[in-house]
Parts: structure tokens; sequence; C-alpha cells
């Protein structure tokens, strides 16, 4: 997408012209369509809300990324800096005697300060919120969706990274860490700082073949296989679980055809504080950022007042736009398929009229320019058919 | 729509549920279809702005209803209080060297402060920008369109209310009025203040007929007849070309079948500062604000140092969910049309996959309850077809 015309804008928001908004539109239109046919139903929730009801419930990262401003009662208010939030808060205040699970989805735009210059501010996202479901049957529901989602949007060859946040605290408890170092782990895995991770890989309690998979961690990517190896290295029941999960979770791709694109990276942590199960992401070759991501988060209900399992994902639209437009710049204006003109207004608005019931699009000369230079016009913007509408009677 | 859940929100601003959600977007995506059908284009522009950049072509009204932040640069932005503006900021910053008219498209949010209670503080419209034609015919193309949406959103009992800054101006000039008397009352007009208006009548230079006719402004509405008795007030130019565009869109919205929709209404002015022509407003008898509105703008552009004749409307999607939900409130959650559960994963996700590719919505079963409670709960929530995937292998 362009950016020209940034002297006049903030950085990191930007206009999309006609043949991008129609990218985006049809994307959108699609992938709620795919969406609803897995019984998802769409909310909508307000754009600003309350910084002492969301803020609660954010993460670090989010929370430093929030625009806020005061509104005209004083009261701090936030641009939402994503949708599942705002959903949880629905869910938590509204709908707690309806029956569960709750499948949701949204079409939204999302607001984050960013330090570095260039990075988007405002995105556009596309998602589901999977609410009272907790079984593995449920993530992979999710998941499925996800990579569905990603192949009507033209992305085919995709990878879907999966983890497990249990998972990898098994691993890290049954090498003997500290919380402390448990946490210290965590860090140096998701920044891929691997000095960081050598010197705790010393520091386990791990020997031989354990300590060589301990090591191998951040290099370990794979099927279904590699869950194998990890299998000996986990003791407690969550990371147990978790691996059982995971593998379900595969058997499920499998079933849709995935099972190629799934790539099990055991280090994926998603940032984001409130995952606590299985977590994703979806990359393309054409895009540095993952385009979707997700997974779940039974813990953040809760900090709305109400305890219940929930799991989703969001595709960046931006990101898929981007994409696309990195595989096949040449997406076009909508040129119309008829252009009528001519000194009787009556004609013209009848035929007009006719036309775009029939399901054209017909653009009615509105100039006052002779009729030469008025075909001309239809012909340089490559409308296919010209319609003059002269009588002897005029309007007027 | 419902406003409850308001502890947890900013009043003005609401959750959308599904069968909210679900009326919002088909309205939206209906009435896309029909505005391109007239050889309008989407365009998308940033949630939020310069202050500096949108500040300087807003008039004092929406100025003061601006929400203000300082991002993260220090720079004074501002959430867009319409669409006009920023479009108008597009075209004259980027879209100079293409080919006019330009026409174009949008829904989005748009955000006001306001200091009433109960009023909506972050709106939904769709709307149309028809740049560069100054002629009648685009007036008439941009009211007719207004009034086809309107139909199409299921209002069909509308009236379209038009006006002309021009004629209204031609009218107090004939009066004799001062440029601060004309001020006063216009002001006087559109607030429907009648004992302002009476003195002013008194003070005019009119006498006998004309003067009658001068006091009677306030409650002259009709179809195009009232322009006859207006065409005796009238002598100068711009007066006489905006009486002369008057009856043009009238011919022109009786073309399209809208003729007993029309109501003259000299005293129409639609408060913003920025019209400068014809304007107009649809109203229908279930809600107090106007549907939809709009009209000509022929200095905004100039504003952003492009002059260039515009015109357009916006139809607020709130206000439609409104008059709708009071002609026929039930309307429903989407129903998927299978459930499927089943103990054999792999023949359930198989089914789900066939079914929602053939187009229906399906719901796959997620929880671990007994089939009994199961099927209990899709027939509770009227699904019509449930299946049952049982065979001997299981998945895990």
């Amino acid at each position: 997408m362009d950016n020209s015309g940034t002297v006049l804008m903030p950085g990191g928001v930007r206009d999309l012209l006609p043949a991008e908004a129609r990218r985006k539109r049809e994307l959108e239109n699609n992938l709620l369509k795919l969406i609803r046919s897995w019984g998802y139903q769409e909310v909508v929730t307000p754009t600003f809300e309350y910084y002492d009801v969301l803020a609660t419930a954010l993460d670090d990262m989010l929370h430093n990324q929030l625009y806020r401003f005061i509104d005209e009662n004083g009261q701090i208010t936030v641009l939402r800096p994503d949708m599942t939030t705002p959903i949880a808060r629905l869910v938590s205040a509204r709908l707690r005697d309806q029956e569960f699970p709750l499948r949701f989805c949204y079409t939204a735009n999302i607001f984050r300060r960013e330090n570095h210059a260039g990075r988007q501010r405002e995105f556009y996202q596309a998602g589901v919120e999977l609410i009272g479901a907790a079984g593995p049957d449920a993530d992979a529901e999710v998941i499925s969706l996800a990579a569905e989602s990603m192949k009507l949007a033209g992305l085919n060859d995709f990878t879907i990274t999966v983890g497990h946040v249990d998972v990898l605290t098994g691993i890290l408890k049954g090498a003997g860490y500290s919380a402390a170092e448990q946490e210290q782990a965590k860090i140096a895995l998701s920044k891929k700082d691997l000095v960081t991770w050598e010197q705790l890989v010393e520091n386990s309690q791990l020997t031989g073949k354990y300590k060589k998979l301990l090591a191998s961690l951040p290099y370990l990517h794979g099927g279904i296989e590699i869950l194998q190896e990890i299998d000996e290295l986990v003791k407690d029941e969550a990371a147990q679980q978790g691996l059982k999960s995971l593998r379900h979770v595969w058997k499920i791709l499998s079933y849709y055809g995935f099972r190629d694109q799934v790539c099990i990276d055991l280090t994926l942590l998603r940032g984001l504080g409130y995952y606590t199960g299985l977590v994703f992401e979806c990359y393309v070759q054409e895009v540095g950022y993952p385009i979707c991501g997700g997974g779940r988060y039974d813990e953040l209900l809760a900090k709305f007042g109400f305890p219940c399992p929930a799991t989703g994902f969001a595709l960046t639209i931006d990101r898929v736009l981007d994409a696309l437009d990195k595989q096949s710049p040449s997406y076009d204006d909508q040129i119309p398929d008829y252009f009528i003109t001519g000194s009787d207004m009556g004609e013209v608005v009848k035929k007009a009229r006719e036309l775009r019931q029939d399901g054209f699009i017909v653009e009615v000369d509105l100039t006052e320019r002779p009729r030469r230079e008025a075909i001309a016009y239809a012909s340089r913007k490559g409308i296919p058919h010209i319609l003059v509408m002269d009588h002897d009677e005029k309007v007027e």
C-alpha cells in the first residue's frame, strides 16, 4: 500500500485508494463468509473505552502502546489496542447467562503506539474468539479456521507455527529452573537470544542427551515427530496435557489437509502475557511479520470477573494486503460497465436505472463538455459500453 | 440498539451483539453495492489525523466536537469528526492529476464530543463524495442516490427536504438585510426561532405581499410550486441559478420516482459552514434526527489548496438501524444449518468441510458433554439438522 502524502498525515496510518480499498473489502467479506460458515457471529465494540476497564486486562506490552485521551467527562479513555480484550469485556459484562461456547468474529481497526518509524499504528484485523470451550478440539478448530483463512486470502504458501506455553514451562521446570530462571529463559527464547540461552543450558540440572536436547530447543522445528523427543523431558501433568493437545491439533489439521504447513516450535510465546496454552502464528515468505496469530487465553475473562476458558486468532489485513501486493501488484480500479451521456436526462436516468437494476455499474456523464470529449474520456477510462441519449425534448 | 452494560463503557458508544451487527453488516454491504453501481469507488482514510491539517477545514461546530490527543511524537491528533474533510484532504494532497469528476464512497465510524447525555459519540456512516462536478446534474445524482439508499435500507416512507443556500441568501438580500442581519436571520431560521424571525421581517424593506411571503418562509414547505412565489423575491444571479438547480433536481428526482417524497424548504441550512449550494436531508417518522444529509461544498477543497466543486451525502447507519428496529425489532441471530457431534473427529471434520463448501453454516460440537445433552443444546438453539458421527475408531 502507498504511503505518499505523509507530510499531511501522522506516520503509521494510511489512506487506501480505490484499488486497495476494494481488495481490502473483498478480502474482509470473503473472510467473514468463511468464518460465519463455521458458526461464528460478528460483534462490534466501540473504538474507545475506559482506560480503567481495559487496562486491568492488558499485558505490559499492549499497556505501553495505548493511545489515551481525556473525554469530555474527564475520564481517561483509550483507543482499543486489540479486539480480544473488548470482546472479553463484552462477554463478562453482558453475556454470562448465554449458552457456551460462544463463537464471535469481527473485522476492526486497532491502534498501537509505535516508536519505530515505518511501523503501522492503525491496523485492520479480522479474527475470531471461541469462548467457553476448554478442550483441544477448540484449539484445533481455531487453528484450522486460521489456516483456512490464509488459504482463502490467496496465501497458499504459508506455515503455521504452533507452540504450547505449558509444554515450554514443563521443559524449563524439568531442567530444574527457578521461577525467575524460567522467566529469563522465556525472554531469551522469544528474543532468540542464544547467548543467554546457552548460559541457562549450562546452569540446568540436566546432563547427557537431555542437556543436548534442551540446548537444541531453539532449533527444534518440525512435524509431530519432534514431540517424541520432548516427551522424555517433561514430567508435570500440564505439560503432558499440552503435548496431547499439540498431537490432537496436528491430527485435526491433517484432516483439513494442512499437515505439510504445520511446524511445531516450542519456543513460540507470542509475547502477549494473556496466552495460557496452545499458541500459533501463520507466516508467508513475502512478509517479515506473522500474518495471523492467536492461541488460548484461559485467564483473561477472569480479569473481568468471569473465569472462562477461551481461544482465538487475529489476522492482520494490512499484512495480507502487503503479501498479496508482492505476489500480484496489479489490482485494478473498478471500471464501470456503461457510460451514458446525452441531452435527454429523462432517458439517461431511465436507462441508467435499468442497467443498474440488472447488476451493471453505470457512470452518468455530469459535465457540460462537448460530446466528443465525453466519449474520449470514457474510452480512456476503458469503459466498454458508451451510450448516447439524445432526443428532441430536453431537460430544462 | 442496546445500551446496557454502560457502567463499563463511556456514554455515547455501544456494543453491537450478533443480530444488530449482522443487520449493520448487511445494510452496509447492500448500500455499497448500490453506490458502486453508480460508479462510486470506496476509499479508506485513517481514524486519526493531524489537528493542524483537518482543523483548518472544519467549521466551528465540528471544531468544538473534536476528540484530541497528543501522539508519541508530541503532535496534536484528532479522531475524524466526518469523512468529507479527510476525503477532501486526500484528493487535494494526492489526486489532483486525476480525471474529474471523482466518485468516492465509504463506510466509516466518526467521532464527535457531545455534551448531551444519551447522544451518540461514535457514529457509523455510509456516504459518497462527488468531486469535480459543478452543475445541477451532479446535485441531482447525489440526492437521487441518497433517496435510492433510503429505499434500499427499507425506509420507504421517507421525506427528502431540499434547500439551497444561495436562494436563501438571495431572499435575505432582496429583503434589504445587511450582512449581519442575514447571518442573524439564518441562525433564527435554522433554530426555528420565530420570534426573532418576526422582528426581522418587520425590519425588512419589503411591503405588501412580498413582506407576507417573507414572513411565511419558515412555513413554506412543499413541491416545486412553492418556487414560483419565491421567484419574485430573488433578484441576484446566484439565487436565480439556485432556483434553476432546485427545479432541475426536482425533475430528476421525479424521473427516479421520488416526486412525492421531495419537500422544498428554503430555510434548510444543515448547520455545517461548508455547504455552499444545494443542501438536503432525509427523514423518517420513526427517528427524530435526519437519517441522511448532504449537499454542495464548493469551498472546502480550496482550504486544502485545491479549489474544486464538490457535493456528497452521508447516511448515519446507527439511525437507520434505530428506525428499522422501530419498524421490525425481531432481527434474529444467525442459526447454523447443521450441528455435528461425534467421537470420530476425522469424519466430523470431513462432513463439516463438505457442508461448508456447499454454503451451509456448520457448528461442530467441541464439548465433552454426554451425547443427549449435545443434541438437546442444538435443538434449543433451533439448528435444523443434527448429525452424529460415531465410528469404531476414535481420535486420541
